[in-house]
């Protein structure tokens, strides 16, 4: 709905979003005004209503192209069939590329608490990636495939604490494939860091 | 120099440290003002100012608390012998056993973002500790015992990744021995959760 509208030239609703992120992501969601948005875009505050309605809806946006990123991946996969354990190695190998595709987001989106109804929903839809994660090690589990001495529970949320962990330190290079990354990450979840 | 001063009967340096902290991790070090803090202890600043210098001191006592308690892991770690994995392996147990016994302090640490003195210097000495880390990681990986192919540097953030993601779901329960939890995070990060 405001995706066509346009403000003062410079900014569409895309860029602005971009900024509005990397704010968010320094400073907190709750520790940022749209005045501070306003003296860092350089643009007023109603030069920002153009383009969004308020803080929360940047928010949603913000959240929601990381979600909808994970979902893709996650719907792909349950399309798909194979066991379990590859259908797992290829959510986490498609979450890392989402991770580091659209970075700033899925910051954000880890770093949500809960204090608003957009921050409350996102939540929402974080668990409901974590019980795709937790049924797959599972039925990885039931398979016979997945170590039998960690329980599944702590299992996924072991294995996608590693993939979140990455935001914290993994900063994109240009032209760095990120294959690689997602080939570490896989490595030492599935296999371990020991030569064996 | 303050731990024997006595305020306000209820609060002794240590007890209003951990309201602090969890104050602290709740709204984030900036986000919390001495006054905020005042109102969550029901006294007043001045009494406060009875145990502590400054907000900046509580800051440095609670992350002192995580980063001596993990160097007092590494220390021992450094100390001993054996190979190169297997020092690894027990700095990661110990680190586990670290965030375990002190989750706010660790918390709290790993979330500082260096716009003071005390935050710079903690996060110096996180670097250093990083680099005992890679050191140990690249020192197994010379005694052939790292799987060649993920780079030293890479595999020491994935592996203190997955140790410090355990702050964003871990809740310690009465009576649950953590040994369990840093039985998980080895089992996971030094063979791999795929059953062999």
């Amino acid at each position: 709905m405001t995706g066509s509208r346009r403000g003062r030239p410079g900014y569409d609703q895309e860029s602005l979003l971009l900024v509005a992120v990397k704010l968010f992501n320094e400073r907190g969601y709750d520790g940022t005004s749209m005045e501070d948005l306003s003296r860092k875009l350089g643009i007023t505050k109603s030069a920002i209503y153009h383009h969004v309605r308020s803080k929360e809806e940047l928010l949603r946006l913000a959240v929601d192209r990381a979600l909808d990123g994970l979902f893709a991946v996650a719907d792909e996969v349950q399309a798909g069939d194979g066991r379990a354990i590859d259908r797992l190695e290829r959510l986490v190998r498609g979450s890392v590329g989402v991770l580091v595709d659209r970075l700033p987001f899925v910051t954000l989106l880890l770093r949500v608490r809960g204090n608003t109804k957009v921050e409350r929903s996102a939540l929402a839809r974080r668990r409901e990636f974590d019980r795709i994660v937790t049924d797959l090690v599972t039925e990885a589990a039931a398979e016979g495939d997945v170590r039998p001495d960690v329980d599944p529970a702590v299992t996924s949320r072991l294995l996608f604490g590693l993939v979140n962990s990455l935001i914290e330190w993994y900063r994109p290079r240009g032209g760095q494939p990120d294959t690689a990354l997602a080939d570490a990450v896989c490595a030492v979840a599935f296999d371990g860091l020991r030569r064996r």
